[in-house]
């Protein structure tokens, strides 16, 4: 008996079939007699037909124009899941991103929600309907319609479960809750009853891609309790929260990560602001760089080693060749044959022998760990693309079963 | 130099080369020193799809519901012509139903709109922007999408030349203007220069098909001159407005109307009342009846023949069977073999000659006439559907050509 924020993503509405099949999860939440507030995302290849269409036009279209043509996926999603609750009886009505009170900045394509106006959202609840929001999508202070890019509809739900103080934000997705690994790769991986929001923030960003990123810490700012839960098989998911009860399991998962290039600058002069001038460049293109390693090299001069995402590599390497004369580097080198793998689990830095059991388990497999990075609550290693995925199980096994 | 409204239906904007074929026009408009407001509607079959989704879901979706996910038709047309102009190099901008201050009645799927809030439109003009809204939509007084239901981009289009005082509204369609007859079926038909409001009514509602007689009601309401031109061929369309120039040519039109059926009640009571008992049993059911004759019968009684759309025929024979008792006739006979054939044009009361000119051309072909209406400016007979294409043909000869 509670307010609940059901999510529900684009797979989940594609078609007539999972359309009903949300009705009835939305359904069965209200007749067991809590308030609800479902948000959806576009139907399956909706947004990609739009964004074709556009490419048919031009090139470069402008963002406004943008966020007007792909705010319509959300807007016929809500429509068909309302004409879905009603044909199973349930009094439901749509509300667009406008109309359910999304304020946004004026960042067309990536707007940030600078608040809620939750007045229309609350009298369509007092008058016990179940609200259908479009996610994704928003209002900007001139009235003109924007949207809040990658992972936007689960930011909405979030927000809104944040702004309606709403007792759980629900992440409906096409796999049954959080794991201890990737359950396709690894089949005896764990579902998690609960993780924190950290150990789900690290999770994410080491590609677990159950969450968004920007919605759990979003989350974990507002203090909405989330749970990642199927839309196909209804059992109990993984909750995420800020404090978890001890499970008696100190490792909440292992993940790996493909979308990572290793780049080597080698012979960087060993004097100060080197380092700077390197990382400066590559932040202002908005380069993400994730793990840093610096060795002493040979005759006063040492080598810059470090990771960005695979699919950041080529702009990193033209940018740090235009400007070499600046770090007076040698040669620079990418190598794209690695993976990270890592551990996740909140408290692991005041448990000795972690780390050790980690590299003893990839020892026992011959693998050779080119990279270590480690923080309070996570142990990565870059090593072997080939090697991942056995990687994976060896400290699968070694943690967790 | 003026303010110009244009409005583009569906097919006109169904493709990339059709969206570039209107801001091509629309651009050289702009370029000729006009302030120009484009009206769209959605492309191509995009309703049609958006109606078979809803379909799929309930075989009766809420009319609410139905306008939130109609709606989307038309932003995804002024999101794509935007695109296209900007591509162009013309400044512009999309504005939706309600970003373009249409506030509407309640109705849903029928709204009517009450007033145009034109400050949003007014500053984009005053920013030398072109502005494209999206037809056939507003908002209601709950902050709720409405739609206007059919012809509602023609309607959209003139209301807001009336709101904003344009200088012209023009209609742009598949074909070059308005003609003496239908051009596919009497390639003899011509193009008329100028017709007034009441001659285009007309015209209309005998199945001209070529504006919706709701903008036209609207245009002549507030003296918006119309004109109807082709988007495909780039030369002067019909001008429609009040008074036209004396063009040498009493007679504008012939027009065919087949969807007509003939419903003949016999033997009904010759006492006071019995025609107003039949007639408000359809008018409660919002069936328009056209031609009305009553024929003295045999023994006190009179027989009732009457004109309804073909496609209302068949509820108008249910209505007056269940409540035969009411006015107490007998047999009850629909035909639907026939055709009305009208000639059309203002003044053509006070020029005598014109009726018997018409019966004579249809006599000359041997076409037998079963039902004859007159007005101001129009002469309607009802004849056999066969004989309805040679009937116009031989019309035009005697008044046109």
């Amino acid at each position: 008996m509670g307010l609940i924020v059901q999510k529900f993503g684009g797979t989940s509405v594609k078609d007539r079939n999972r359309i009903f099949n949300v009705a009835r999860i939305v359904a069965n939440t209200r007749k067991a007699g809590n308030d609800v507030v479902v948000v959806v995302s576009a139907q399956g290849d909706t947004t990609d037909d739009l964004i074709a269409k556009a490419a048919e036009i031009s090139s470069n279209p402008s963002d406004r124009e943008m966020d007007m043509l792909l705010s319509t996926g959300e807007q016929i999603s809500i429509a068909l899941l309302t004409m879905a609750l009603q044909e199973l009886g349930i009094s439901a009505i749509s509300l667009t991103g406008w109309q359910a009170g999304f304020a946004t900045d004026r960042s067309y394509t990536k707007a940030r929600i600078k608040r809620i106006n939750t007045e229309r959202l609350e009298s369509e609840l007092a008058r016990n309907r179940v609200v259908v929001v479009a996610g994704f999508q928003g209002l900007n202070r001139s009235d003109d319609i924007t949207t809040l890019g990658r992972g936007g509809s689960d930011t909405s739900a979030v927000a809104l479960a944040a702004a309606l103080h709403a007792d759980r934000c629900q992440i409906f997705t096409d796999v049954e809750g959080v794991y201890t690994a990737d359950p396709r790769k690894l089949p005896k991986a764990t579902k998690l009853k609960e993780i924190t929001f950290d150990e789900m923030l690290e999770l994410a960003s080491l590609g677990a891609q159950v969450l968004n990123n920007r919605s759990v810490e979003l989350a974990k700012k507002y203090g909405v309790e989330l749970e990642v839960i199927s839309s196909l098989n209804p059992v109990p998911g993984t909750i995420v929260k800020e404090e978890t009860k001890v499970e008696g399991m100190l490792i909440k998962g292992v993940a790996k990560d493909e979308n990572v290039a290793v780049i080597s600058i080698m012979e960087v002069p060993d004097v100060p602001g080197m380092s700077f001038k390197v990382f400066s460049l590559l932040a202002q293109r908005n380069i993400n760089v994730d793990i840093i390693l610096q060795s002493s090299g040979r005759d006063n001069s040492k080598d810059l080693i470090f990771t960005v995402p695979l699919t950041e590599a080529q702009t990193a390497l033209s940018v740090l060749n235009e400007n070499k004369n600046r770090f007076g580097g040698g040669d620079i080198k990418v190598s794209t044959d690695y993976a990270k793998v890592s551990i996740v689990g909140a408290g692991m830095q005041s448990h000795s022998g972690v780390a050790s059991s980690m590299f003893e388990a990839l020892f026992n497999q011959g693998i050779n760990i080119h990279m270590i990075s480690t923080s309070e609550i996570k142990i990565s290693v870059i090593i072997d693309k080939t090697d991942a995925d056995r990687a994976v199980a060896a400290i699968h096994d070694a943690f967790i079963h």
